[in-house]
Parts: structure tokens; C-alpha cells; sequence
């Protein structure tokens, strides 16, 4: 088992990453105040994951609150169930809420955690990739709005991330590319030589090669926590972290959620960013065709979805949280490994970019 | 006009106190962050404040939303109404919301403002009594859930509350009211000489004299003030401020919201909470006659009302905020000007007061 340290004063955190700690007691006990445990998890996940997680949270009488799956249901109404059974079971402040799931899971109980008698302790367990190596650390927490995603949230911090590697032998094959989408991202924002790894890499890390896989979400979530440590409520460097989401978030409010999965947006999202760049002439044709390639490898789409029009595009990132005095702002690639936030950019070029990756 | 300090590092604030205050461009321009402004205010309060606060942000191109009134709306349905509308009018992290309104709408649109792309600025204008005096100051923002009054909400401060005095003029008498009852409770928590003066003066209180209102008004500010300065996130003495309200809340859940006004409940909580002091031997026969005669000038109920059994009391107050390990905690007195949390007292004398409750 490896521990990194998310070290943000006194809302620092531990992230466990290994084999088989769901269960251990010796883990998440720590990290519980109170007398009371909430386990929030999905009819998916809990035939496979809920018994362990019950057990090692033996010693606070936990309840379990189970959620139907999928990007759809992570809405204001569906988080008002976390509410009706926390509150019909007695849980008082004194209760720690665990996630046990997938990203959206841990939104929405973060959430839950951030407001239920205005804030309780919460313990992020995710079971995807995707999750593991990204939405599970750093506080982003929240629920979607039928006119934008993640509209509504909080910053709120886990008190401990616990990175079930094993937990990844019954995530689906979509679901494993959806992951990687965001292990990516790290390589293209900030760190070329992991970005090189993941080419050299990839078809391991298709087959689930443990120690592959494990490398892998350890140096996402190192990647991870050092910009949260710089900038924990993204005035800043952690914009960058949003690589191909301005993208990716239209694409997931204009299919409907859950149509494509948040990581299968997000690749798309960012092949259209790394086209973008290009168009500006800040990255060479060879780049963009390593990354095409690396996200095609990983099965991941680069291309925008069919009802994706430039114009029902432009109108939904209009409404995206870096959106400033009616500015659109973009994170684009100067390089492999190196990325910026800008609005200064022709409209020209997002509008040939938009056009290219539906007519591709 | 007094302007007063809370102060609470770099999220300290000021609360403006003075007549004719609403419409004045220069105390709202400087807390306006972004280039937008959206006012939430209620129907009952927009034909008379509306157009003048609109007036006051016209810089910022400011956008209105206008709610149902009374406490039955405070809910997280209504709250959504509130996301629709800044959505629609893409409104930005740079948007800053102004409360418009009485208790319902301050804290509705605080949490808005904490939630709405994880966390905008906002600017408290309230215009009943009760949220001049308690409500708008401290940043304690939220809803209610059918099973519990603000049991979801967050602590998020605004950048300035601006209290116009004039705005009683329009107020129902029966607000004016429950109003008092939050004054009443900081002579009573913490302001013996306040709450001699209130014995002097409730008369003028009641038909409006300007001055004695203003200086009611600054004196509770100030005590509010100093409380949440030394205890903002109510890990101690800001308890103390919910005198009367578990036993208020109960009543405001079990009648259903909205049928007795809050300010009415914390009234008759008070008395509760008095009555049970004097059980306990804390509080002399002569100081529980003060309160209850005071109470009782300032036309609010002493006595729970006929539907709340003592069984009925004790179900709602289990999820309490201020329940700890199973064990309900309450705000008490030994004195008039001091109170305490306790939950060291026999069951016996809770029972017996909440059956003398409703007997009377």
C-alpha cells in the first residue's frame, strides 16, 4: 500500500492506494468522528463492495443508503434521498457519511457531507477508475443542473481517500476507458514523461496489469494533489485540471446525462482542445497525432457526437464555471505536458474546431 | 446611520444600520464582486423594495427572482427555482446575489449563493425585524426538510448586510412580533441590563417609534456580532443563541411550516426553556414571571400549541442540531442574561414541562 498526503492545513488528508482495503477496519476507523456511519453507494456497486464496507464500519451501527447508477440521477432531487434517510434514521452532526462508489457517488455524497446539518465529515472510497484517479480527491463536490453541469456544489474536503485497486476486476471495459481519459489529461497538462509512460503503457493497463494499473493511479493522484495543494479553490493553476471538460460537459448536457460517460467526453473533449491549439499554432501536427492516437488506443472518442452542432456548443458552454465577464475561457495545450488557460483566442478558430470534430 | 463590525478575519463584514438605507448605491457598490448582480426577493416584498434595489444595482445589469412567500417555501425545490433563473440568464461565478426579503429569503439565497457554481458572493438587504436583528447576520444559511427545520444548509457569510429601518414601516404586526422574540433572547442569553431596557421600552416597540427600534435593532446586532466573532461555526458559545429554538423548531416541523411564524415558536420555546429552568432550580419564580410577562407584552405565545404532545416533542427533537452521541442538548438559564448547554437534567423535568406546556 502506498499513502500520499494531500496537505492542505488542517483539511489535509491521506490517499491509501493498494489491494483489497475495502474491509479494513484498521483503515477508515481512524477517520470516522462520531458514533454513526452513512454508507452511500449504487445498486450497482453494492452487491459487489457494500458487505465489506459494512463490516469494517461495524463499530457505528452504519446504515446504508442505496442510489440508483449513472450521471442521470446525480441531481438535486436524488440527493434529497441521502437527506430523507439520514434524517429518518436519527443521524445527528456527529455522523461520517462514506461514498462508496463511482464519481458520482462521491459528488453527491461530498455534497450530501457539505450541507446535511451544515457540514459532516466524509470518507471518499471510489470503485472506477475514473474516480480513483481524479474526482474522488480534491473537495470538488455537487450535483448537475438540467442547463449546465456541476452548477450546483461546494468545495468540500474527504477525510481520507481509500483507492481500492482491486476494486477495478468489476468496473466494465467503457468504464476503464472512461478512467483513463483523466490519467491522460495529467500527462498532456503537466507531465510529458508520464504522458510517454502511457504510450508505452496503455495495452497493459487495457488488460488490467496490477502493477501497472497501481502505478498509474498513484502518479495521477500525485499529479492530482499537487495542484489542489497550489490551489485548492481554482482561482488559478487547478483550471488546468479541466483539460477538455468545457468540451466534455456540453457534449454530457447536450446528449443528456449519462448518454456518454463523463471520461468518454472528456477524451473527445480534449482531442478538440489539442485541434484547437494547433489551429493556433501552438502545437505541431505530431503532437496532436500522438494524442489521437493515445486516445484511440484507449478507446476513447475524438471526435463530437452527431446532434453536437457548433452552435448548441457555443450556447451550453456559455453557462461554464469559468465563463468570466461573458468571456469563454479554455484550457489549450502549448506542448505535451503543458497547458494554459485563455480567452484570447479568434472566435474564428473555435468555430473551425467545433466544425471539424463533427464533420470528422 | 451606525455601521457595525463582524469581524471575522478575511471574511469579515459590515452591517449598516439606518433609515432609508435600500436604494442607496453607494453602501451596495462596493460589495459587488463581478460584473452581475440577481436579486431574490418574495412576492409580498417586491412591490414595495424591488424597483429602489434595482435601482441601486443598475450598474450591474441585475436580474430578479421572485419567490413565494413564507416558510413552507423554503425548500429545496423552491431553492432550484433559484438556479433556474441565474442559469437561464447565464449568469457567472462573477455574479453576485442580494436577499431581498425577511428570514426565508436570506437564507434561501445565502445557500444559493454557496452552492451556485460551487460558492458566489451575496449581499443580505433584510426587511422583517427577525432577520434584522438575527437571521441576516453570521452566515448561517439553508433549508428545510420535511423532517427538520434547516437541516440542510451551509455556514457562508455575506459581504455586507445592510439594514434599512424603514422597511419596518410595511412589516405586519404580527412579524413585528416574532421579531421581538430574537431581541427578547439576547437580554436573555447574555444582556441583563438589554433586557431591563426592553421591559422599559416594549410599548414603543410595538407602535414603531423610530428611535427605539434603531437602537433595539444595533444593540442586537452587536450581540450577534459578538458571538458568532468569537464562535463563528457554533462549536460553542454560539449555541447559546438558540435559546428557545429546539424547543421552537419542534413546534415550526410538528404544526407544519409556516402555520406559526419562527419568531412565534422561539417565543414559546423561551417560555419552555424558562419553565424548565425553574424545575431545575436554576431560575427563581419572580425571573420566569419577567419573561413570561414580556413575552407576553410583546404579544407572543408562552404555551406549545394543542397538537404538540410531549411524545410529539420528543420525536422531533431527536434530530436536533444540537443532539450529541443520542443525548439532546439544551440551551437553559440560570438567570436572566445567562444561559447554558446542558444535557445533564433528568428526563423527569423535561416531561413534566412539556406536559405543563400544553396544559396551560
Amino acid at each position: 500500500m502506498k499513502t500520499l498526503q494531500l496537505d492542505l492545513g488542517e483539511r489535509s488528508y491521506p490517499i491509501y492506494i493498494g489491494a483489497d482495503l475495502i474491509g479494513r477496519a484498521d483503515l477508515t476507523t481512524p477517520h470516522v468522528s462520531g458514533e454513526r456511519v452513512a454508507i452511500v453507494t449504487n445498486e450497482t456497486v453494492a452487491p459487489f463492495y457494500l458487505g465489506r464496507t459494512s463490516a469494517a464500519f461495524a463499530a457505528y451501527n452504519p446504515i446504508d443508503v442505496v442510489l440508483p447508477d449513472g450521471e442521470k440521477y446525480k441531481t438535486l432531487d436524488v440527493l434529497n434521498r441521502i437527506f430523507d434517510a439520514l434524517l429518518k434514521n436519527r443521524c445527528d452532526r456527529r455522523t461520517t457519511l462514506v461514498a462508496l462508489g463511482g464519481g458520482v457517488i462521491g459528488d453527491m455524497t461530498g455534497f450530501a457531507a457539505a450541507t446535511y446539518q451544515r457540514g459532516v465529515p466524509f470518507i471518499q472510497v471510489p470503485t472506477t477508475l475514473l474516480a480513483q484517479v481524479d474526482s474522488s480527491v480534491g473537495g470538488k463536490t455537487g450535483v448537475n443542473h438540467p442547463l449546465g453541469k456541476n452548477m450546483i456544489g461546494a468545495f468540500y474536503q474527504p477525510r481520507a481517500v481509500i483507492v481500492d485497486t482491486s476494486s477495478l476486476n468489476t468496473l466494465p471495459d467503457r468504464e476503464l476507458s472512461a478512467g483513463l481519459a483523466e490519467v491522460i489529461k495529467y500527462g498532456l497538462i503537466r507531465d510529458a514523461e508520464f504522458f510517454a509512460w502511457l504510450e508505452q503503457n496503455i495495452d497493459k493497463l487495457l488488460t488490467r496489469d496490477t502493477n501497472v494499473l497501481a502505478y498509474a493511479i498513484e502518479r495521477s493522484c500525485r499529479n492530482k494533489a499537487e495542484v489542489v495543494t497550489a490551489d485548492e479553490r481554482e482561482s488559478g493553476v487547478r483550471a488546468l485540471l479541466n483539460l477538455g471538460h468545457t468540451f466534455g460537459h456540453a457534449i454530457e448536457t447536450g446528449l443528456g446525462y449519462g448518454e456518454w460517460l463523463h471520461g468518454e467526453a472528456v477524451g473527445a473533449g480534449m482531442a478538440l482542445a489539442a485541434d484547437m491549439s494547433r489551429r493556433l499554432g501552438w502545437l505541431r501536427d505530431a503532437d496532436v497525432a500522438r494524442i489521437q492516437r493515445l486516445l484511440q488506443r484507449a478507446r476513447l472518442p475524438v471526435n463530437a457526437p452527431a446532434p453536437m452542432t457548433p452552435e448548441r456548443f457555443m450556447d451550453l458552454m456559455s453557462v461554464d464555471k469559468k465563463v468570466q465577464a461573458g468571456k469563454l475561457r479554455l484550457v489549450l495545450l502549448k506542448g505535451i505536458g503543458e497547458a494554459v488557460i485563455t480567452d484570447k483566442f479568434p472566435a474564428t478558430a473555435l468555430d473551425e474546431t467545433l466544425r471539424a470534430a463533427r464533420a470528422a
